[in-house]
């Protein structure tokens, strides 16, 4: 079976963030002061082959945990759901 | 109201990415050879004060055309829920 996935990477709570706390500081002069706690993260979409779903999670955990973030700096977010097309390559 | 927004931003498709592609090139020899199709984009995370979802909504949509997207390159894909914290700062 293949799965789409998107991997939210996003800075762990507490870890500054200075590319979000630029975009908020120039909201205001653009007009836009409504909008608060701005945080930049990355969003990688792929897909995934694997028996099951269960077995594409557990793949998909040890990618980010080896390589997709920096467990110390950052927190990942997992979602997948069966492909669509079907095995794409 | 205060509401908690997700904006993912992507390369349209068709756009080189060759953040994605140095990925997926990686990936085989780190012994995940499952893996197709990456595609890196970004997660941007924020608060929207508005009167209600509606008008939240119409306001993002005008934060990602104006400033965080290119449209020429890039889609976005919003993503909006009421804050569970309230009016945060």
């Amino acid at each position: 079976m293949t799965f789409d996935v998107l991997v939210e990477v996003s800075l762990r709570p507490g870890i500054a963030d200075p590319q979000g706390a630029t975009v908020e500081r120039s909201l205001p002069r653009l007009g836009f002061d409504e909008v608060h706690g701005v945080r930049m993260g990355k969003a990688v979409r792929f897909t995934i082959d694997a028996a099951d779903e269960e077995a594409a999670l557990r793949r998909v955990d040890e990618l980010c945990r080896r390589f997709l973030t920096n467990p110390v700096l950052e927190d990942s977010t997992v979602t997948l759901e069966p492909s669509a097309q079907g095995a794409r390559r």
